[in-house]
């Protein structure tokens, strides 16, 4: 199902968080041997990204969220990690520190070239032990790793590295970097993203890192919550699952209340746009962004999730720029401005098409410590369309 | 549309937020002579309820909400005041406060039975001016009118009083007190309200103000975005709109991020529950039911919304109680708790679901200002099934 007054609007040329003008994407991941998780980095090039957060989950695990509160000193960020490993995690993003501070970037501090603080907000899902042992987490090395990719990256492209750590570039999606390890009610999750191209030429995207505790399908009918919000011919080919795929996979039809075995889940996510923002609205994008991922997943925000969004701005120092006077305060002396309304529509529902192409780019894994099927694996009529 | 496996919950017994036990619910409401505006207050019994809210939308209109914050002195609120009149309705918080004090109700500050200060939070919807006289807003009269009907209640009885104010009692839905003059994307808006008994015989229950500057149905289809997620049978009597019920109506067809013509819109509403609960539980619960909200309007929280949602727990001072153990921690060793998983959840649906019977119990109006049908008017074929 498409939207047919949404006719006048198209993605990106990759329907990928990469275009966006300025914003480079790397992943790392490892399997087997009893690892199943990874680390995702976003780089914004030049100058860095103006960048807010909402952490809307009852489980958060963070880094640098409160220099994102708009009283704070932050003017820019010059990355953020969305990675596995649950709080262990967090240690990734030491090793992009340790890039961006090698390549003279951060926030200054002193008069030599290196004097430099890079700011490096961070969220994580919960994923520990699902590759069979519990202490097989990210920590810098992943980080470097994937920042190392993202500044390479040309699109999909892999490399096997170091470390039986394996790289991705910035269109990749699925099982890769902090969607490695991810599952989403009990299928395989995985790291999906989106984007739009709004009247005006403003670009809007966002990637999801889906490992909800809660369900994306409905329970009674096995469609995809967010099925319904794509633009014109994005999920037209998905079909309602026919009866015997229902019947077949009862286990997976859980309805919302149902509380999840595994203690811990957690979708994190970064929403992005060439528009220049204020920290603020970074954050109040981010913030309708958690609207998007209630349309996508139920329940959300729970007690089990930490779910968190970060919104960047790599606007005016790269991309599409307008007057001030078109998206903070109104172009035609109405307040506020129908520009930043549409934006914000657009991200709330590039959130929710990120979070379907994350449940359907996944792909089955079987570790030692359990077996996490596909969407199209356990439901294949929703794909026969 | 049911949820097939949520067919063990069944709505309270009027399906109402009066389902709570301890809540009464009065309306005030004036139309006509320029008039279309009213007020709504809810009365928790006893020593008042445990509250907590979360403030979503970008230009919201509140008072004493700070006195929610968890970290703030009050341990109780004696009433909770939803209005229209845009910021000028929070006056109506002044004749709830006078009935209350009168009744030796609120926060003891002093010797004497009259020394208290109930403390009322508030929250408004604009919809000023949609009777015709944009100085038409409701003031203390129809806080103290409210009141009184909430006080006298037993259901959804209607009574004519001064000053041409009408009221209504706790059941009453659609054009009353704060749904009065109440448009949700250029339909008629209303009060709806939904309850759900849990397992263990909990009750949540939620009422919304539907008054929104987004769409509370799918633009390419006219089918009500949470009528999904109803209980069984709750909204199995609505069907998709035919053809020309779509043609005919095609201006409430419009996409996400469409502006609304007026400036400001809203949707305000509650959610309780007799389980006890902290007033940070509270507040965790109120914030969920925007995930609700979510679900039933898109776009949400724009800035043209000042969307806030309370949320009560009367227990434990009237209604049914259970060990602490089994809700803010685990009473398995748990943590966190599947009960409390399971009342956010139920909290969301119930937010969805009452917005949807706001947007049902709508009935079509037309005032000098303007003329707003309601949803079965413009698309009778949805109400034909």
């Amino acid at each position: 199902m498409t939207e047919a007054s949404g006719g006048r609007l198209r993605p990106g040329p990759a329907n990928s968080l990469a275009d966006v003008a300025g914003l480079r994407v790397g992943h790392a991941s490892r399997r087997g041997a009893g690892w199943l998780t990874g680390t995702t980095v976003i780089v914004p090039q030049g100058e860095g990204a103006a960048a807010g957060v909402d952490v809307r989950g009852g489980g958060p695990g963070t880094r640098e969220t409160d220099q994102l509160d708009a009283r704070n000193s932050a003017e820019r960020v010059h990355a953020i990690v969305l990675g596995g490993g649950s709080a262990f995690g967090l240690a990734a993003a030491d090793g992009v520190m340790g890039r961006l501070a090698r390549a003279g970037r951060g926030k200054r501090v002193g008069p030599a070239p290196g004097n430099v603080v890079p700011i490096v907000p961070a969220a994580i899902v919960f994923d520990l032990g699902r590759g069979g042992d519990f202490c097989c987490r990210p920590g810098a090395e992943f980080g470097a790793a994937a920042y190392d990719a993202a500044m390479a990256s040309t699109g999909a492209d892999t490399a096997a590295g170091e470390d039986g750590i394996v790289t991705a570039g910035s269109n990749a999606t699925g099982a890769v970097g902090a969607g490695t390890g991810a599952v989403a009610g009990g299928l395989k999750g995985g790291v999906g993203m989106a984007s739009v191209v709004l009247e005006g030429g403003i670009t809007v995207a966002a990637m999801a890192v889906v490992n909800c505790a809660g369900s994306v399908l409905h329970p009674e009918t096995g469609v995809l919550y967010g099925a319904a919000f794509g633009l014109p011919g994005e999920f037209d080919w998905l079909a309602p699952p026919q009866p015997g795929d229902l019947a077949d996979a009862a286990r997976f039809l859980r309805p919302p209340g149902h509380a999840p075995a595994r203690a811990l889940n957690t979708t994190i996510g970064v929403i992005a746009t060439d528009l220049a923002l204020t920290k603020a609205q970074c954050a109040k994008m981010a913030s309708v962004g958690h609207d998007g991922l209630a349309r996508a997943v139920r329940p959300a925000h729970s007690m089990f999730d930490g779910d968190t969004i970060f919104g960047l701005s790599t606007g005016p120092t790269a991309g599409h720029q307008i007057s001030a006077g078109n998206h903070g305060a109104s172009d035609d002396g109405r307040s506020p401005s129908p520009i930043f309304h549409q934006l914000l529509a657009a991200a709330a529902d590039c959130f929710t098409r990120a979070i379907v192409h994350g449940v359907l780019s996944a792909t089955t894994a079987t570790t030692p410590a359990g077996h996490w099927p596909a969407y199209l694996d356990t439901f294949p009529s929703a794909g026969r369309h």
